[in-house]
């Protein structure tokens, strides 16, 4: 049997998970090449911007296969994939606020909220779907935490230490956090089948990987053109 | 057949199998490009420390998918990935003392011991079973001059010397020998099948792979951070 199977013309969730795919790897490869262009204490940030796409290219390689041969929503396999980038992301958030002197334990307690939200969401997802609710409240304050620390807590602080460039990116990063991380959880709370089929035949999996795609990338975007932007040497 | 099986929601060996792979896989592309960024003299530092966490990934890739055909533990390939891994891990103590003076001949010790701790060990647990007590012990004595060598012996002198940022590294990752590692000896002398179902149903192998990414990458990141600390240049 060959790598690829053949895909049906409107299978577009197969779709975007090809296309997820394939834009997940050359972000990496943008990320990881252009890193050593910038000043040095940027580069760890444009690094982690690539981690964060890489780990979602090998995700989504599986999840286009496993969609393709088991015809079922790879739930398992995007919450390993949000495991391992989610808490990446709040490396970022440290990582930038760093030169306005941010404490590792600004990091260490936005990885803790973020694995308690998907931790928790998984079991209510995939483990004890009847008590689903509950699990969703859990880890939906966990995420109301995390929105709270960035957008009005001590991060928010750091950000407006650092000013410039520094906070702008910051600002931005929280509106993807505000806007773009919500389909996530809505996606949960529409998580039964009649009600996805209600929704035109668009599934939520196509939803999730538009959104992924937004969130990973263009996060790691807004990361790198920080670099671009506060980088000594210009030219 | 597809490049994923199916994975029962609460099969948390294949679960963290899997998250491992994933773990090493981005762990090692991290030290692989960061290399680059610091002093001359600790990139190979950094560079072995990506080393062992490729050779991990590549190992749980395997590990993995035997879990998920064959459905046993995979021991012959943890041998194999410890075989290799674990005398770079002597290797990592050389590099970061070679600032104090360290001779090659510290490194060599380190490695005999290392593999006759493993190949003894491996003998115990897959060849000769009978006498498992007598391998272990033998195991056990090579483990416990390793831990006497960097506690108390040459190495402890030598970072001594080193002072700061070295010396600071050296003791973190003396207790990653002598807690981390220790996980491994108490998993062989529980090594049998009753005995392991009694932990609840969480099976040995669980607890080898948390492990083995603490170890591993947490090794890792602790030369990382030493060569961040004592690079020249850090803007
Ligand atoms: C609040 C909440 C959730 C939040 C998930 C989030 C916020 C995921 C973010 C993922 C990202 C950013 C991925 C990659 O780019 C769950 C787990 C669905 C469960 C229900 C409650
Ligand atoms: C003492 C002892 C053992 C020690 C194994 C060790 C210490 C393994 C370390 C592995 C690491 C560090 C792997 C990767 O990160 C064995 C062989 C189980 C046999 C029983 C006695």
């Amino acid at each position: 049997m060959g790598l690829v199977s053949k895909m049906a013309s409107n299978d577009y969730v197969g779709f975007t998970f090809f296309v997820g795919c394939m834009a997940m790897m050359a972000a990496s490869v943008f990320f990881f090449f252009s890193m050593n262009s910038y000043d040095r204490k940027w580069r760890t940030s444009i690094l982690v911007s690539g981690l964060i796409t890489f780990i979602a290219a090998v995700h989504y390689w599986y999840m286009r296969d496993y969609w393709a041969t088991v015809g079922e929503s790879p739930t398992f396999f995007r919450y390993v994939d949000w495991v391992l980038t989610v808490p990446l992301m709040c490396v970022e958030f440290f990582l930038i606020l760093k030169v306005a002197g941010a404490k590792k334990t600004l990091m260490w307690r936005l990885i803790f909220l973020s694995v308690i939200m998907l931790v928790t969401g998984y079991i209510g997802e995939a483990v004890d779907r009847d008590n689903a609710w509950l699990w969703g409240l859990v880890s939906g304050i966990a995420y109301f935490v995390i929105v709270y620390d960035i957008w009005l807590g001590k991060a928010k602080k750091l950000a407006q230490e650092a000013g410039g460039a520094v906070l702008s990116a910051h600002k931005t990063l929280c509106w993807f956090v505000l806007v773009g991380w919500a389909i996530y959880p809505l996606g949960y709370m529409a998580g039964t089948p009649g009600w996805y089929d209600g929704l035109n035949g668009l599934s939520m999996d196509v939803i999730y990987n538009i959104g992924d795609a937004i969130n990973k990338i263009g996060f790691g975007l807004v990361v790198y053109n920080l670099a671009v932007t506060a980088s000594s040497n210009n030219s």
